[in-house]
């Protein structure tokens, strides 16, 4: 098959990776997203070439031709699998575009949801590649989901399966994007931390710098974020019933995590036979939605080797 | 492969039926549980008795061989699929108690989960017939669930998949029997009604029933009641991406349960492509459990035909 290139699309960076089919990566190399570019016919005109750059810096840096891409991007994917149909808020001109059109590289270019490739490329190559069932949280801005199940990462008749950050933690709370109230996202999500901390903290990394001096109120602060997340895990783990959680994104790799974490799930996950379902952090990092998407273009994405557009018209990878 | 006999062993009344391999129900009896006799051995002696002799029953009011008999029941089952491992609080006795051994009725007698059987049964004979997707949820003294994917009720690693009741609603709210804070069970359950309504209504059916008349306390309990139901279905939606929403239960069939869920989940349900997850209530109300029991005895339970023991080492039905 020789090298395939994932892309990933993200708010702030567009990260590429070249990868064999091995699972050996070859290159890797991101370029600005630029959202802020107002006229959307602009902005992608801007994407495909930075897609076509980087492809061909991939291509060189490897030494080998390119024979297939895959897109990974936040929202929900067509039924096709061929494009990005719903992206509310963000990334407008992303709705609709079509890869397989614009770029002319192998038969097809699929597109996967940013958190499912996530988990497609910790499956692969990465965290969970002992387990068969599995949820990863991506801790960001927003909070994204993804959920394997037997082995293949779900995405559900509609594509919105694993929208986990999108689950009511209280009733009574604000809506998030999706009019979900107090969702996981809106306890945890990184948008809401100015407004959680009246102003005083618009990043994680600050709120954890006066949560390591001791700081009264970035200790409960912090320390409510932490217990906001045990709280949507425990939840999950009853409707899911994994072998694994991932934690990937932002804070997911901050050493002020752990230690509240554990506190909390011992308080709060049921554990019917005593044993903890295992919390590790996803390994891939920053590439692992790229790495994901080079995954799904390889055809199926867990193991099933499928090539051609309708094998793309599935409910799982 | 004859008549097949399905019992599930509710906290009230033990239902069996006879169910042919076409769906046919040839048969059907009830029998107090009588959770209250005290001794344990007592108890399962009795409840094997009321097995052995409602088996009788069947096998003369349909005319035919019991070739297999399919047990459901609440709580987790064992990994060999021949006991429940794991029941807090109700039913002592049904711990560890083996009814291939103390049935002697074909290879195996296997036990489900019985809100994993009212899904089984609604897959292949009920409301959920022509879907892939979908979960159920049972509202009764608390809240069941069981979620059915790609076409396969699924139990999971540990056999907590589904447990659809135990999801936060409310993190600063009291916690369940599985020490879920503010849970869809704690909101939603009837056994919290009481304290729900300061000692005012023990039974749905009472507290409907004022609500028909108008009173003000009634309507609100009501409401907030369908409320969070309404905020769960939403969460689960995002989370299991269902194709079909199941009520099963007490209360699924009142007539005062439609019109304000219909408005609630007009104002949650996240609708990227502007349609609504269809709502529907469980076609085989009471002896749904023990249909699926029997389905479960007939080997798999969602179309792959399996026998012995061995195939019940599985993740999904």
């Amino acid at each position: 098959m020789g090298l395939v290139v994932g892309a990933d699309i993200g708010g702030t960076n567009i990260k590429l990776v070249g990868v064999t089919e091995d699972g050996e990566i070859t290159a890797q190399t991101q370029v600005e997203t630029r959202d802020s570019i107002a006229d959307t016919t602009e902005k992608r005109r801007y994407w495909v070439q930075a897609l076509r750059e980087g492809i061909e810096a991939i291509t060189r840096q490897s030494g080998g031709a390119v024979t297939r891409v895959g897109i990974a991007a936040p929202g929900l994917v067509s039924v096709d699998g061929l494009t990005i149909r719903h992206m509310p808020g963000r990334l407008s001109g992303l709705e609709g575009l079509c890869w397989t059109d614009e770029l002319g590289v192998g038969d097809v270019v699929p597109v996967i949801n940013d958190a499912q490739a996530a988990l497609v490329a910790e499956s692969w190559i990465g965290a969970a590649s002992q387990v068969q069932d599995a949820f990863l949280l991506t801790l960001g801005t927003g909070v994204g989901g993804a959920v394997m199940l037997d082995g293949a990462v779900r995405r559900g008749p509609t594509g919105r399966l694993g929208h986990l950050g999108h689950m009511t933690l209280d009733l009574n709370g604000t809506a998030d994007i999706c009019g979900t109230p107090g969702s996981l996202e809106v306890f945890v999500g990184e948008a809401t931390l100015a407004e959680r901390s009246a102003g005083r903290f618009t990043t994680y990394p600050e709120l954890i710098g006066e949560y390591r001096t001791g700081d009264i109120a970035a200790t409960e602060l912090w320390l409510r974020t932490v217990r906001a997340l045990a709280t949507g895990i425990s939840s999950l783990v009853n409707v899911l019933d994994p072998q694994l959680v991932l934690l990937g994104g932002g804070i997911s790799t901050a050493s002020e995590l752990g230690p509240p974490l554990k506190t909390y799930m011992d308080e709060l996950e049921w554990r019917p036979d005593g044993d903890a379902v295992p919390i590790r952090t996803a390994e891939l990092g920053t590439y692992g939605g790229a790495v994901g998407a080079a995954r799904r273009a390889m055809g199926g994405a867990s193991g099933d080797h499928v090539t051609g557009a309708e094998a793309l018209h599935r409910t799982s990878y």
